[in-house]
């Protein structure tokens, strides 16, 4: 089934192909300027730090619905091992195996695409079997480090979390934006709160899977009308789900990916985040969300920390 | 063979087992307070970013000269893949299998024992088969954001990288404060700059491993002085490999982690850094290097990024 | 809680430590001698092959009961990758991430201890951290190929499947021996088969984990009376579970593992093989099951096949 | 460069798709019917079993030459867990992470592709990136049970190993079936046994790999003729390295698996069947080489062992 016209109308409306010129992989990010992360920096004031991850385990998010992308399994390469004879010092060590995007995450460009495109026009078939997305991968993003802004959409509305069924729309937004006293801005990364992750946080993973409350279809427009640089909230699936338009899955992925060329972020936690917020007063702070830089990759676990 | 006599007198003199109470799992990171996070912020002035952390990739800094501690193997688990039928929004997806302390990583405080006790006097057994350290994981470690410094030893001693048995002793370090114009001070975190690591990204990772320089057995005494939070430098072990005493393998490791409770990193590229500081002509900047929260981890990749 | 006194009665009635010498690492095995292979192999009538091990996908058995023991993830590293320049030989290439024990396996006789011993009196904390059993893994097991013999105690039942409190007693193995028309004897293989299996067959892999028949408590003296040279069967604990003596987990598994030195094998899918037996109306065969040599390894992936 | 004219005579003399039918996906392995089986039993008649597998361990024979196919990671989850609590059976358990054809191992049929084709004409994009090859996987494979005939060309020429550039021509295969007093027939595994793994065995790896004597592309066409189920020999890549024909990589793979839909196996080792051979004085025996059902896998490891 083709993706319907409503979303194509959409998807002209908020392409950014070129914008960046004919070789950007970065998209969005381009508009974190120098300017904007020094004004950054200038709104921390107490020196508080919240970070952001969920702690990375075998007992993570992943129900096993995606297939392929597993929790962390954490294994012991070595336990107190005298490499050096015995009574020398010893050395435990470590690996783990994960799905890239199984917790705490930012998603690469390459991540969907649709019509046999990813951002910025490149062949989908430009990710190989060989384990690398020759354009758009994550370690091409670069540092990610800019204003945040959390729009606290479930506070805004006076509810623990939202609904199943809500999809956050652009007045949801503009909402928590009155809440938070302030207006997003070029450059900044919005962290939209849904408390949905309350749902994993207190043990049922499956409730927090699916259905889930996630952006609207329309909230693309919403972030490209103010040239955010990258969006996170507190779901897995980041959009709505099952999704608004019939039939039309990923449809946000889609567009933010795919046509604005903008990272977005899931399963992070925003709920100290949201106390935070509320005692300080404040919505807006230093945000450090580096991703590692997995050559080739379609997404990268990250650990954020909102500094104040 | 015993640890020598030489070792037992330094690690008194640097012991923090205590110092932050019975329980804590955190040692000198218990020095970045808020006030030294504001501080730190207050150095960003121009609002360039420099990423520290190499390539995550197959072909990555580890030889297989330490059993089990495998560079990452990246394998696509989807590719295009049309989950919602034809024409609809493909997604790929990935995984990965790695040494978590593979490439540019922290060391947690457990990685190392001696005298079968860990940081703070916990027992080295509470580190189980069982995929955990029960104590002083590198989820414990918290937010690590601080003020940077670099001390560039090498450019200090007007050498493109330091010879293979260099030890970089405590007159080392403060030429390089000289160089830099400021005084490493509580909380700090200190980037140690060898040049050894332009070996692997010439291409010669059997040279980059061993031999090579690293930091004195002195240096421990150094930073206890200073009351720095945590040490990273550009090599694979961090300190001089073989060892200055003979015999006293993995000394440095030991009074650090396990004695003082400070956090080392090790294959972090230093290089851009050193450019940009040279070229800005300061050396403080503001360090974000957060830990991936793997649970009961010994080790975390890391994504460190330098903000001035 | 210590292990009950009836437990370490039977112990000492099926020990078998020293029978082989003090170095011994296979058991059991050592009872498949080169007469009973070539009377094995005289039983080949037809040239029929009944393979009986699971698929390995990552929808396996596994549902995350047991922390650690991953179902395979399959991952593709290459696909019609043509290194050699275009128009060429492609090659595609894979790899695994498993628990040794997820699908189809052998139990390596280190794969149990009780009381700090593992069997032969080996300690238990021979194995360690370093990914290593330093004394009976499954590579000390040699080739397994012997008769077996099927026990389809669910069809001397007259029972699709045993229900799920139902301990395998030695009269089931025996009237089982009855409907085969054969008496088990030195050096066979026993493959019993409870019809659980088809529980996972047909969907329910949490029906088929927990609870489950399985074998008695007094089995193992059973097999250790007709000198066994292993045990496999359709199950994923091989024992009943929850244990038909409150409190004592994994009983059988001491028994056989620790005491006798008896491999035991799991999850063997007998329902091909119970179907053939009966129409060919004999229930000997010769058996291969050759494990894989990895090397201190628990336990092994298993692909057997009876040859009728 | 496209394939050389030679290579395309040669494919069509020894293609066999369409052979067993439009949707066979087991090629040669059809020749191995019931009563070849039986035949084979009838050879068993001293007992005595000779393992082919290396040990599977993390320092095995990959070298990093081909990328993504790594040696095994065994790692421990859990060490003597008392899960049930204290002086309780404890148990334990881990897992593995490895390359499908990092050691002894079978390839499928879909391992390689030429113009686009698999074995019996499929299009070699049906193995996608979401972990599957939806034919000729090696899960389709079935039990591979047969007479087993040892060609030992090198005690034929009375060397230890063959020289690195040494291709094995059907005259090399000719006189070890006299010194074996034996014709190959239809249905047969051809094991080939040129001496080379002896390079990994005395710890060589490098010289192990490449370059090596191996299969030469005239090959084929002689086992076509002897219609042979299988052929594995003692080298890592099966055919000679660096090719014959320049530019012709891979011939002998393609040659093998696409057009006759012919299994290989490589890393086999031989050296210890050569001596009973030499010792029994006959060279054929009942071989069980069962492949794990790696569901959509291009290859899959294999313990395969010899019967007398």
């Amino acid at each position: 089934m083709p993706l319907p016209a409503e979303f194509h109308e959409i998807a002209k409306r908020v392409n950014n192909w070129g914008r960046w010129g004919e070789g950007d992989e970065r998209g969005t990010l381009n508009l974190i300027t120098d300017e904007v992360v020094c004004a950054a920096a200038r709104t921390v004031a107490s020196g508080r730090r919240v970070p952001l991850a969920l702690p990375l385990q075998q007992d993570g998010v992943q129900t096993g619905m995606i297939p392929g992308r597993v929790n962390p399994l954490h294994t012991m390469v070595a336990i107190n091992l005298e490499m050096f004879g015995p009574d020398t010092v010893a050395t435990s060590d470590d690996t783990v195996t994960m799905g890239l995007q199984a917790g705490t995450h930012w998603d690469g460009l390459c991540h969907v695409s649709h019509g046999g495109r990813l951002y910025n026009g490149r062949p989908a078939d430009s990710i190989t079997g060989h384990g690398r997305a020759a354009f758009n991968g994550v370690e091409k993003a670069g540092p990610i480090v800019s204003r945040g802004v959390l729009l606290d959409v479930a506070r805004a509305r006076n509810v623990h979390r939202l609904d199943d069924d809500h999809a956050v729309t652009p007045e949801d937004l503009e909402a928590a934006e009155e809440l938070a006293g302030i207006t997003v801005r070029s450059g900044d990364i919005a962290l939209v709160r849904t408390g949905q992750i309350q749902r994993y946080l207190t043990g049922d993973k499956h409730a927090y899977a699916h259905p889930s409350p996630g952006l609207s279809i329309r909230t693309p427009e919403w972030f490209h009308a103010r040239d955010v640089a990258a969006v996170a909230n507190d779901t897995l699936t980041f959009e709505i789900i099952p999704p608004e338009i019939e039939g039309l899955w990923l449809g946000v992925h889609a567009l933010d990916l795919v046509e604005m060329g903008m990272p977005q972020g899931q399963n992070w936690n925003l709920e100290g985040l949201s106390e935070v917020c509320a005692e300080e007063g404040r919505y807006a702070f230093l945000l450090s969300a580096m991703p590692e830089p997995f050559v080739g990759a379609t997404g990268t676990p990250v650990a954020p920390v909102a500094i104040f």
